[in-house]
């Protein structure tokens, strides 16, 4: 496939042999995934996690990442030996539809015209990524998913899965997540995609084409989403109204706070692995996803009868996506009396600690992947 | 005073016969302050209320705004046979210091240069604001205010009249605020300030001299902090994931939720009455503010044998000034034996409440105010 994209050839990918036809009507030929895999598919071909990664992740989930050089953002959970333990599992992460490392996206060649897409990319939805995951797995020869999960974004997506696929699926892990996103999120997804579409540099999104890059406005989105996956005890933990390298207040507008500090390098760092465009369309993506809704707003519809066993976690101090939302997906599954497991882990990492370091969090993923993965004869009782 | 900058002379204004010594340590000469008064001062000169206005606030409490042509701020409590009666009080409110409504502040002309100050007007303070009050209070020749009050900033305004000038006030009223801006505020205040200074209309503080507008910045500055005022479950209520005008999702980047709609509202109708340096300013100001920190990191000794009654008001829902702030106040107060209220009104408003209709606010209001102006002879009993 010719791609003058050649950064971000660091995965494998994939291109699908059908159409996609997205949730829009429109249809997307030639649509390519790139994904990293860890483990070994099994001869059964029943060991296989699908981790969904979250709206700035990407399919590094281990190891190092090939821009940033740090540790893919769930290395502490995937490895041999680890919670979600590569000697048993076939574990694979698909950048997602619309993404921006390798797969079809805004940021990426439109074969039609050989040109980027940019915001001729059409836009996508949740539903839609989880189609072409599927759509991926089938040409991979995986039939069925041992466990589909993810945080926030990728809770949704695992809730999808389970949706739309509930015989493709025996375990499901929504964290930190909701069957649909809030007024206040879809506020502050908006205040991002007005900032970046405010910067001169985003050229109405034509700037691959204009040699440009909307830094600015791309920092600026960053910093006001970072805000939202912190808690208030974490940034008062962390930061307080503690000083960046100075005694005294200096009576100017550098970053006198190391809270501002923090988030000028938070958003800063950003525009290096991130394309200003493919925040847009994941943002939409995420605002436009309301399973009750799909459902004649009654979300139990959503998993009627469903052979899915879900474990939900969440955080107490996640103000994205409270608890709150987490026990109304439990609410719905027990309306249909699926097995589900729903833990609420007591942190202060607010919704960001879906990729901390959280004990409890880590402890009670291992516990219903390992009990599970027994009954399935992955693990030897 | 020369001033290119007619448009703003819409107030009386009043310049301060001394030096301002502000706690940066500059001096700043010829400081004008903007005010609005309703009601009349009485023959003991003891009737005066000092309203203290918000960021975005200005000296326009009552009656029509001179720019949006809307009610005044706090038009349903102030007037003749409101809470605050203008039958019985003298009430002032003075464009803060740093403002753009009138009084001294980046978007006037710097008298020793004849150019706009820009970002050559020296960062000021919470106590640089209340300072210059209390110059303007003298020249009037009000030696005593009965009362100060405000919400917000305004609260930070009044807890500085209260700390500061303990024999110049009577009772004060904290509403909606806090003793420091916490870490979270101060990141929401350094993505508005970053979102203005990147935008490239901004010139580097000099867009008055260059004839543009950082509109598009100022804007997504105040989206952002607009969020911040208003509650989760007010924005569900108000807007949960209502269409805008259309049935159906359009699957593309314009308004289609009434939120996104009315946020871009919020934002670009804002800098039409507003200054885009006086936000970078006045934001600093708050987050400068910390009363603890210059008392030992001890709140309480910021009011030690403290004469002023207190009354201390917050929302339920006020994520962005919580009652746990009110209620370290009062706790500090507690401990100085102070004559202190607290009440804590329930509302789904968030930090808004205190500019909406809220009769229980008001009640609480009127009772304070009533009672102590009894006391004092202002009402007859």
């Amino acid at each position: 496939m010719n791609n003058k994209n050649s950064e971000y050839q660091f995965s494998p990918s994939i291109t699908l042999d059908q159409e996609l036809v997205l949730q829009s009507g429109v249809s997307l030929k030639n649509v390519k995934l790139a994904y990293q895999t860890y483990g070994k598919l099994n001869s059964e071909k029943s060991n296989t996690i699908l981790i969904c990664h979250a709206l700035t992740g990407d399919q590094f989930v281990s190891g190092k990442h090939p821009i940033t050089g740090k540790n893919g953002w769930w290395n502490e959970l995937v490895g041999p030996g680890k919670v979600i333990d590569t000697n048993i599992y076939f574990v694979i992460c698909t950048n997602i539809l619309g993404g921006c490392m390798g797969s079809s996206g805004p940021n990426q060649i439109n074969p039609d015209t050989e040109e980027f897409y940019g915001l001729n990319f059409p836009v996508i939805t949740i539903r839609d990524m989880v189609k072409a995951q599927k759509m991926l797995l089938d040409q991979l020869g995986v039939d069925k998913i041992f466990c589909v999960m993810g945080g926030s974004m990728g809770a949704m997506q695992a809730l999808e899965w389970a949706h739309r696929f509930p015989h493709k699926v025996i375990a499901a892990v929504p964290i930190a997540g909701s069957y649909r996103h809030s007024a206040q999120n879809i506020a502050f997804h908006e205040v991002g995609r007005q900032a970046i579409m405010a910067d001169p540099d985003w050229q109405q999104g034509n700037y691959l084409k204009a040699g440009t890059k909307p830094k600015r406005g791309l920092a600026v989105a960053r910093m006001a989403a970072h805000i939202t996956y912190l808690s208030e005890p974490a940034l008062h933990r962390k930061f307080g109204r503690k000083l960046q390298n100075r005694m005294n207040l200096t009576y100017g507008f550098d970053a006198d706070f190391q809270v501002e500090s923090y988030l000028r390098h938070q958003g800063y760092n950003f525009v290096d692995r991130f394309d200003a465009n493919s925040y847009l369309y994941i943002t939409r993506a995420m605002d436009y996803f309301d399973l009750a809704a799909e459902n004649d707003n009654v979300l139990s519809k959503a998993f009627k009868n469903t052979p899915v066993k879900f474990c939900l976690i969440s955080f107490t101090t996640d103000w994205l996506f409270p608890t709150v939302e987490s026990r109304k997906i439990v609410q719905a599954l027990n309306a249909n009396a699926a097995k589900v497991s729903f833990v609420e882990i007591d942190s202060d990492n607010g919704h960001d600690a879906f990729l901390l370091k959280e004990p409890e969090f880590h402890k009670t993923l291992k516990g219903f992947l390992d009990s599970t993965a027994k009954i399935f004869s992955l693990i030897k009782d």
